[in-house]
């Protein structure tokens, strides 16, 4: 079979660039793989497939005969709304580790709120030997926002953990241990019983701004708050209201609407918020670039693509 | 059957000891049980079994028909140091409910310190979006001193997580999933290899300041301590000047030499050390009130007694 030109289009450095090359070369022998940094017009005209990691647009409009392209990430939000007129097939990284490695997250935070970590560490700044009333993990509810690939994989190990897990999904869905909700009605019922309440929807028209004042104030007073997905999902200001009023306790933030979180921002210096730099799941370049070549390995031998992100929906 | 004189022998406050009495007088409805504080010494001659918390030893020695004492808590170094001619049976509370909260404290913890909760706080309080990178559990060993009723639970729960564990323990002991050694050689073989040690032994004559100046350098570098047994069993000053040194990255300490730790104790501003206030697995009153009567309902039934500390091995 004649190799097929594949090119890496990202917004990466040259050295990050570089490890993938050098990854999806070994894992694809018979192929011809190169950045587009290093392809001339006529060199772009034969790419079919593009890897992409966060794409310059003007650089995937410079492949005119492309087929389909296979992102490195899982979460495509930021392709979607740059390229909004995608005439190929775009396919998402799904890759089982980095939904093990957002549910370890999950359950480490999670497990961070239950256990009071940040109140005994402000405890200790103030020299307060302060002991707390310890609940058991059933008397905790924690519910989950997207039961995707991640919001399931979460659920599990909250589940494995003693904890009463909830969810809510766009469409019905059936977790094991796991009381489902779907459709508007759902999400009420869902933040109506979440002491601790975890952010996994992919941000979409739907979800921009979700959860704003109205709907944090349906969590129990006292909940806490986990956003591992989007930074817009959750609207700032009324997150901060709330937490300031007492009326929730403490919030971890992994994402942004614009990161990095720019140094002078007050959600830096909020004492009930947990700013995290967007690490709670990141790609392991080695299980993702098996999964990427995988893709475009049986692609190449039996014509089919895995499935794709739907662009109208928006994932 | 004649009702039998127990008496609550403790120095906890009134309204806590209204609450065990209440317990133990609901699961144990056929004898005579009460506080020491309400009785005069003819019914003192009657106290056949004591249940004690912290008890005072004048108080113990005003029961001269005393046939075996029960402790509400797990650890009894302190009865073992104060009453050390003890002459009866001392049986210490073993609660699977207790093994399971202490095994969640160590998970907690232990992802607490794997996850870098530490360093992105201090990157927080710095304004700081610092991405450190991430290694997967297996690449991390996490080495258990003491595999008794706490170690053996916790390490089920590290291995579950996908950590790799190892233990060590004063007599030969095989745990499923875990690579477990004995003897002072195995100590440093233990020591040698755990990135995080987690402190599960009691408090003896052979543990007290176990963890000095020489056992501590024998950590792999960056290695991080969670200590939540006893406080004597690790070298403070030593543990700070490893910490202070760079050779240690972190500790996360629940028990102190002295207890409430004292304000004034430089422990608490220390940046690498998380203090907490003895939280990392509370009697649950309700699950040990259970065991405590189920064992005192066996030895009325049956005659016999559950295993007995060892006051010379002092645990
Ligand atoms: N912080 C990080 O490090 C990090 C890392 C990776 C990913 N992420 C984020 O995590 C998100 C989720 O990833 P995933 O792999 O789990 O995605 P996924 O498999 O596509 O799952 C998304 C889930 O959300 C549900 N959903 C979508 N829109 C909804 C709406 N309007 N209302 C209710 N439910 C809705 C979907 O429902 P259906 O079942 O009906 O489709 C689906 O179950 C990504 O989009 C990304 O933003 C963050
Ligand atoms: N922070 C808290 O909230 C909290 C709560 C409860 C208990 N604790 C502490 O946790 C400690 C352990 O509790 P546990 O219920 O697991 O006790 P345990 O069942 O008696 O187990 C103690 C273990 O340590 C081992 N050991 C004793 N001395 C040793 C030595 N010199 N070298 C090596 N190994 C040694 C024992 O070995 P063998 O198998 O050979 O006997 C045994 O396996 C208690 O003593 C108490 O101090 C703390």
């Amino acid at each position: 079979m004649a190799p097929c030109r594949i090119a890496l289009v990202s917004r990466l450095s040259d050295a990050a660039e570089a490890g993938w090359l050098a990854r999806l070369r070994t894992l694809l022998p018979g192929e011809r793989i190169d950045s587009l940094r290093a392809l001339d017009a006529a060199a772009c005209a034969e790419v079919e497939i593009a890897v992409v990691a966060n794409p310059d647009p003007a650089d995937i409009a410079r492949l005119p005969n492309l087929c389909w392209i296979h992102s490195l990430w899982a979460g495509v939000e930021r392709i979607v709304a740059e390229l909004p007129d995608l005439a190929v097939p775009l396919v998402r990284l799904v890759d089982p580790e980095l939904a093990r490695t957002m549910a370890e997250a999950v359950l480490a935070w999670t497990l961070y709120l239950f256990r009071d970590m940040p109140a005994y560490a402000t405890s200790q700044r103030a020299h307060r030997w302060q002991q707390l009333d310890y609940r058991r993990p059933e008397a905790v509810t924690v519910g989950i926002l997207g039961l995707g690939e991640l919001g399931r994989a979460a659920a599990g190990r909250l589940n494995a953990a003693g904890f009463r897990v909830c969810g809510w999904n766009r469409s019905a869905r059936a977790v094991e241990g796991v009381e489902c909700h779907s459709g508007p009605g759902g999400l009420t019922h869902v933040l109506g019983q979440s002491d601790i309440a975890v952010c996994l929807l992919p941000l979409t028209a739907e979800t921009r701004h979700l959860l704003n004042a109205e709907r944090l104030a349906l969590l129990p007073r006292g909940a806490q708050l986990i956003n591992f997905a989007r930074g817009p999902i959750v609207d700032t200001q009324a997150l901060t209201h709330a937490l300031d009023a007492g009326a929730m306790k403490h919030a971890v933030l992994d994402v942004f609407e614009t990161e990095p979180l720019p140094a002078p921002s007050p959600l830096w210096d909020h004492p009930a918020i947990t700013v995290l730099p967007h690490i709670s799941a990141p790609t392991d370049p080695e299980t993702a670039a098996a999964i990427v070549a995988g893709n475009i390995g049986r692609y190449r031998a039996e014509g089919v693509l895995p499935a794709t992100v739907d662009l109208r929906r928006g994932y």
